[in-house]
């Protein structure tokens, strides 16, 4: 594979996975930092490269390539191991359903456009803001806790870490950021800091890429 | 395959694309209908079989399939004609790329519960809830619309349909019933007319399944 590029931002969570991911893989890859915060994302030279202005995106060979896990989905037959998706089909449902039930159901309502719109059109204060967030967070963590429990091993599935954790890692991030409660999950704070002690999440952290202050 | 249960309502987006899927491939199930609007999806039964209290969730042989996009991924493989994914990599991942940008980045947003939460506790009235739902539409498919376009052909990838029209029948749907305007999305408006011809989605449609008044 020649070496990727990956439009990125320190604080998104898809980014966040798919460093992660990339860094299981192995595969080195060139960070071109989005500022999202500064709009970046909107602008019409990355607009005309990523229609719809966000990251990440993975580009190489000519292709790009956009949404988390697709990205990590297409990894995973470019680079097979170590494998981050099960090939079983009844474990690959499993993995696939606890990751989009953060990507999906948690992550969308949080992230920053969303915040934006709440406290622009909606007129909403801060702590309503907080409040929607936690909520969010609060009712996927629930779920998610329930789901995962009585199958999960070292990881949410198995003892190597899948998309799975890819997801659950930057949620759990977000969650600790807004001063979400975790104590009600203890599935999910375990493997939090089970797979947050391997090298290839501890270098994807957003403070380990933040930029320069 | 022995039949499967289908968990299902006949307004939601994600319920929809299972049904079409299991048309497409020919697979006979037994629905059985949540109703989301009396809370069904909330109680002690149901929530001990699928504890994010979603649906659809697919049921068979002891196995419990839960989020549109892991059983239709899963389905793919158990019966694997016709083929609703891509099998080639770059194409695989321009499919999930474009069903990801709907389930993640539009549906998401604009759920029974989300809107159930700007009535309640953030006291919306229902002009900002339309508002609401139109912008998150709008936002996804002028995106949508340009990630398509330069690709599309019949469908929105390739001849036959794939994941990504699965996605795409219902979420235009939604837009129809909210009244958003849908003439900048030629792509979309074309396509969604092309797949709900085909007998697989127009007998997955909620007034063909809707429970009898």
């Amino acid at each position: 594979m020649t070496k990727p590029i990956l439009y990125d931002y320190y604080r998104s969570s898809a980014a966040f996975r798919v460093r992660i991911a990339l860094n299981l893989k192995g595969v080195d890859y060139e960070p071109v930092s989005v500022d999202l915060r500064q709009g970046a994302q909107k602008g019409a030279d990355y607009r005309a490269r990523n229609p719809q202005g966000l990251v990440p995106m993975l580009e190489m060979n000519g292709m790009r390539l956009t949404q988390s896990l697709a990205i990590i989905d297409w990894l995973d037959t470019a680079v097979p191991q170590p494998r981050l998706i099960p090939a079983d089909p009844a474990g690959r449902a499993h993995v696939m359903a606890l990751a989009l039930a953060i990507a999906c159901d948690i992550h969308p309502l949080n992230n920053l456009r969303v915040l934006n719109y709440l406290s622009g059109p909606l007129e909403q204060p801060e702590d309503a803001r907080n409040a929607w967030y936690a909520h969010w967070i609060s009712e996927g963590f629930t779920a998610l806790e329930a789901m995962s429990a009585p199958r999960a091993r070292r990881f949410l599935f198995g003892d190597t870490p899948t998309l799975a954790d890819i997801c659950l890692v930057p949620q759990m991030y977000n969650a600790r950021r807004f001063h979400v409660p975790l104590e009600a999950y203890p599935t999910l704070v375990r493997i939090d800091a089970e797979a947050s002690g391997l090298d290839a999440f501890a270098a994807a952290h957003p403070d380990k890429v933040a930029p320069a202050a």
